[in-house]
Formats: C-alpha cells, sequence, structure tokens
C-alpha cells in the first residue's frame, strides 16, 4: 500500500542481497523510518524489539534472516535456532523458518544464497497473493452494500490487521484497500485498541498514508454508532480460528460483535487459511495470553515538543490485569473472508471452502 | 469514604463560614491536592474547569457557592446567573439553584447569610442519606452473592459513579463501599473508560483511599473476563434514567451490559430518583453529547520526573469522534438499584417504587 505516494512493501530486498529494508514500526505513527537488515543479528533483533510486527510479517522477516545469514557463510541451523528463539510462540515464525529449513538443508553450501534468497521472496510474493484474495473477496462485501444505497460504506475494525501486519494488503484491512482503489465510497471506523492502541497508531497511519477516509474512536464508542445506523460492516482479523468458526482476535473483539449482532450489523472476520486451527474443535481451548500491566497503566505518546514520552495512567497503588485476546464465538460472526471466498462461521463452511480438510 | 485513613467528604464548609474547602479533582490521581473556595468567584470557576464534577457533587457546589456569594453581600440573582453559566448543561446544577433562590428571596437581606449555608448543607446531607440508600440496597446484591459461594464477590464497573461525583458514597460504588465496610468479600474490575479515563483515574484512587481490593482493566476486557466466569456483577451508575428503565450513562456502558447478558451476569444500575426523567418515554430520545476530539487523540499522565504531561496518541491527520454517552436499552439491565430500594428496569418497576409518579 502507499507511504507518501509510494507503493511500499513492510519487507523487501536491496539488490544485491547485501541487506532487507523493513519499516521501524516501533516508531510509528510518529516517525515513518526505514531500516536496512545487513545480517541475520539485525534481522533478529527486528523481530524481537517488535520493528516488525503481525504473524505474516514476522514469518516474512524471519525467512530474509535465515537469507542474510547464508549471505554471512553461518550455520543453517544456527541461524535458524537463533531467529526462532527471538518470539517462541510465533506461529508463522516456526512456519517459514521449517520451510526455509526444509527448502535448503538438501542443497550443498554454496547453493543456499540464492536459494534462501528466492525463497524468501516466494514466501512474501505468496502472501501478498493471499492477502490480495482476500481482499478481492472482501470488497464485495463492500460492493454490495455501496449498491443497496448512496454515502458512504462504513467499516468498523479493530486492532491492526492492515498491511503493516503482512507484507502488503493485509488481512482484515485488504478488503477496504481493495474496495478503495477501485473508487468504493469507503470510510473506516478505527477502534483505538487499548491497551497497545494498535488502531489508534498503526490502522489509523496506514489509512492516512493510503488516503483513506477514516475517524479514530474510543473502544467504547462502537455499540453507540452501531445503535444509531452509523456502521454498516465490521471487520476484523484473527490471531487463531477454531475448526467451527469460534475466532481469537485482539481483546474486545467479542464486546464488537455482540454489539453488531444486537443491532444487525453484519460482522466478518478476515483471516488466511493457514491460520486455520484444524485440530481445534471449538474456542473454548484457546490460551489467552496475560501480558504485561504497564501496557494498561502507562502509554507512550508525542509530547508538545515532539518527543516519545512514556506517561503513567493509574494510582501507583493500583493493579491492572491485561488478557490480549478474547474469543468471539461463531454464533456471532456472519462470515469468513479468506483467500477462497466467503463462508459462513461454522465447520460446514469452512469445508465447502477447504475440502481437503475433510477425513 | 476515606483518604489517608480519614473520612472525607467530597465538600465541606470551613468553621466560620469563610470558605468551602474542595478535593481539585483535575489533579487525580496523580496528586491529592484540597483547595478553600473564598467567594463566589472561586466557586465558580471550580465548577466551570471541573475541579468538582459529577451532577450532586456540581450542585452542592453552586449551593455553597451561593451562601458565599450571601457572605460577599453580593446580589441573589446576579450570584445564581453566575453559577448557572458555569456549565450550562448540568440539570442538578439547575436544580440547586432553583432551591437556593427559593428558600433565599423571600427572606430579608441580612437574614439570607445563615440560611443559604443551612440551606447548602442540606442539600449536602440529603446527598449523601440518598447515596447511603443506594449503598445498603445494592449491598443486599453483593452480600447474597457472597452467601452462595466462598471467594470474593468480583463486581465490574465503568466510569466514576463513586463519591467524588458526590457529597459522600457515591451510587454505583455505594453498595461496594457498604458491602466493604460490612466485611463481606468484595473485588472491584475498573473499566478505565475512555477516552477521559475516570475509571482509572478517578474510581481507581478512591478504592485506593479505601482500601477496596481491585484491578484496572482495558475497556476492551470485560467480556473476556465475564465469559470466563470473573465477573459476578456488574454496576454502573447513570445520567439520565428514561420512565421505561433505559439508562444514559458513559459511552461503552452497553456493550459492557451486551456481554453480561450473553453470559448470564447480573447488571445492575444504581441511580438516585431525582435523575429519573418521568417525561422520556423511552431512551431512544436522549441527545448524546459529541465532545471534543482531542479527548480522544491526546491522554495527559505522569511522566518519569512527576510532571502532567499530555501527550497525542494518534496521527496528527487522522480525524477522531467522541460520544461521550451510550443508551442501554432496559431489556439488558437486570435491576436498578435507588435510594427506595431495587426494582425491575421498567415502567411498572419504577412505579411500585415511586407510586406518587403513577398519573
Amino acid at each position: 500500500m502507499k507511504v507518501d505516494g509510494l507503493s511500499t512493501r513492510t519487507i523487501a530486498p536491496l539488490p544485491g542481497r547485501d541487506g532487507v529494508v523493513i519499516i521501524d514500526q516501533t516508531r510509528l505513527p510518529f516517525r515513518y523510518e526505514l531500516r536496512t537488515l545487513r545480517g541475520l543479528a539485525d534481522a533478529a533483533e527486528a523481530i524481537a524489539v517488535m520493528r516488525v510486527r503481525g504473524a505474516p510479517l514476522i514469518g516474512a522477516t524471519a525467512a530474509y534472516g535465515v537469507a542474510l545469514a547464508m549471505t554471512e557463510g553461518a550455520d543453517l541451523d544456527a541461524a535458524c535456532a537463533t531467529l526462532a528463539a527471538t518470539r517462541p510462540t510465533a506461529v508463522n515464525l516456526a512456519w517459514a523458518l521449517a520451510r526455509m529449513r526444509a527448502r535448503l538443508a538438501p542443497l550443498p553450501a554454496e547453493a543456499r544464497g540464492a536459494a534462501a534468497w528466492a525463497e524468501a521472496a516466494a514466501i512474501c510474493d505468496e502472501d501478498v497473493e493471499l492477502n490480495r484474495a482476500i481482499g478481492r473477496h472482501g470488497a464485495g462485501l463492500i460492493g454490495a452494500l455501496a449498491e443497496a444505497r448512496p454515502g458512504p460504506v462504513n467499516v468498523l475494525t479493530h486492532c491492526n490487521a492492515g498491511w503493516l501486519a503482512t507484507v502488503d494488503w493485509g488481512t482484515a484491512l485488504a478488503p477496504v484497500y481493495a474496495a478503495f482503489d477501485a473508487g468504493l465510497p469507503v470510510h473506516v471506523w478505527v477502534d483505538e485498541t487499548r491497551p497497545r492502541n494498535q488502531g489508534a497508531s498503526l490502522t489509523a497511519w496506514e489509512l492516512v498514508q493510503h488516503g483513506v477516509p477514516h475517524t479514530v474512536i474510543a473502544d467504547n464508542a462502537g455499540g453507540h454508532l452501531m445503535q444509531h445506523g452509523k456502521v454498516d460492516l465490521c471487520i476484523v482479523g484473527s490471531d487463531r480460528t477454531a475448526a467451527n468458526g469460534d475466532v481469537a482476535n485482539k481483546i474486545g473483539t467479542y464486546l464488537k460483535a455482540l454489539a453488531a449482532h444486537d443491532n444487525g450489523v453484519p460482522f466478518y472476520v478476515a483471516l488466511p487459511g493457514p491460520t486455520i486451527d484444524w485440530d481445534l474443535a471449538d474456542g473454548r481451548a484457546i490460551p489467552i495470553e496475560e501480558r504485561r500491566a504497564d501496557e494498561v497503566t502507562r502509554i507512550t505518546g508525542e509530547n508538545a515538543a515532539g518527543e516519545l514520552v512514556s506517561v503513567r495512567l493509574t494510582p501507583a497503588a493500583s493493579p491492572a490485569a491485561n488478557p490480549a485476546f478474547d474469543v468471539t464465538p461463531a454464533r456471532l460472526v456472519s462470515g469468513l473472508v479468506t483467500e477462497r471466498g466467503v463462508c459462513p462461521a461454522s465447520r460446514a463452511g469452512l469445508l465447502d471452502l477447504y475440502p481437503e480438510r475433510r477425513r
């Protein structure tokens, strides 16, 4: 998607294989800073300190980390171990490293460099195509609403499932970009998404840069907007989807799904097929990460002097709890938007799109 | 309730009628600063810049503002006009001024001073008794849950409807204080309540000072906690209640009511009888204030040096919307806790408690 008018990916190799350029996402939305990863250590650091985040982008960065390591003449196993240790619970990280290892291990050492760069590029291109397909299918939902009546289609989203979380397009925002690029009138309500404010920072920044009309709101506001007919459609992403269509996503997603259901607003979840956990019968067993309390009690923003500062919001003696995700039951989900099309949030719906998963 | 171990009211006259002491709530939770209002101008300023806030406390401060004006020898009409202009839409402000005027206007000028101080004290004492009665009735709900099983009763609240919003006790928190003071095991989940963070600042501070166990959470977290059986009871306040039991309260209340309903968690609204709008058939007609966007795009907290600083959270080019209240339909409310007892959230329920309102 666009930054300062230029089509941009979140990660791109330099010509000559002597580096990989990323956006330092820890500085957004206040600073747009590109950073060149020159070797394995840089790639590992970028993942560990969350200069890159979002499962697909973490996987892509790990793949390029292996490519940088091969150019450095590093050992394949050691490089994979270094990268795997950066974010131990990231599923895409393990997946990308396994794929790189499977491609490279059979090759003689002198052939691994070129193969690694090619494989990392393939992982990135496949991610882009997956998301582009999600965007195409989801844009159909927006298009149908745009045809039904005049004025912009108001889409509410939660957290950041935009192109910054992937290589390009994003998941929940891919339909918005596809609709916008096709000239459909669209406006996005951006939940700020406390406590980490991925909506207020990353989603809002993406939409500013690509030129998509949007409005930031407190997470509390969505229900009221739906009661008053100001939301036509919700689209969110998913960290993990159970085989029955239950969806784990950023904390607060469930509350928006309840409000959408109560007001007859369609509630869609956009997700790439690989994030479906076919072994998980329903969402109740999904473990929910409890993150640090200081994500709730403190926040970082830009002061009057243009400096980024962290401030405390609560009494020092007050404890805080910080569950990072919640599970939205399939009964509240109007449909799942995947790279293969839109389906009901049910086992039957998913199996129609992924028949190879039938037993 | 207690501050630093001392029982405290939000507003109290000095002996000798030469001042009224308030808590400067604009400094909470970072600073506990008392401030003495010495005359009409001080009282008007305190209301206008929200050193005092909460409908009952605004009314009480206006009443003492009239008393201070009488001691200064000011004109009654002019004093009331000055105070009425501070927060034009505050219902309790107009009510308290009308009551003071009705009490004082018939009196000769030399008798107004003593009468004004007495009437202001009566307004405060009546508020305290009203809230104490709400607390007694609401504590019964907590007590019943405490008897049903071991462990603390987990109460979720939204925004600040605590003693800081009233003269003492509060509305939604009155049952919590009454239960806690009676030795019942109680723990409060405190919604931070974006965008103005009244929960994270005021409610959390109150509970710290009174010693009530509590945990601050992002507004997004409540639904997840309810799904996992970690909330036994919700109690919130109300800015305005329609005759059918629909409740206008701080933005986001509706989302918590939906989650409570979906998970079988009782959802109660605590309110003094005078905030019921008997002329309002239902909540759909309640106008919702749209507040300044910078309440969403900026936040104030304490930096590492102990200074209060305001920081920006969003891209400068992103607009924000800020509806301040939402309406929770009576169908989602388990009951209304009033000074006369607990009733169903319905016209019939309210009329059983307030039979004088039957036509």
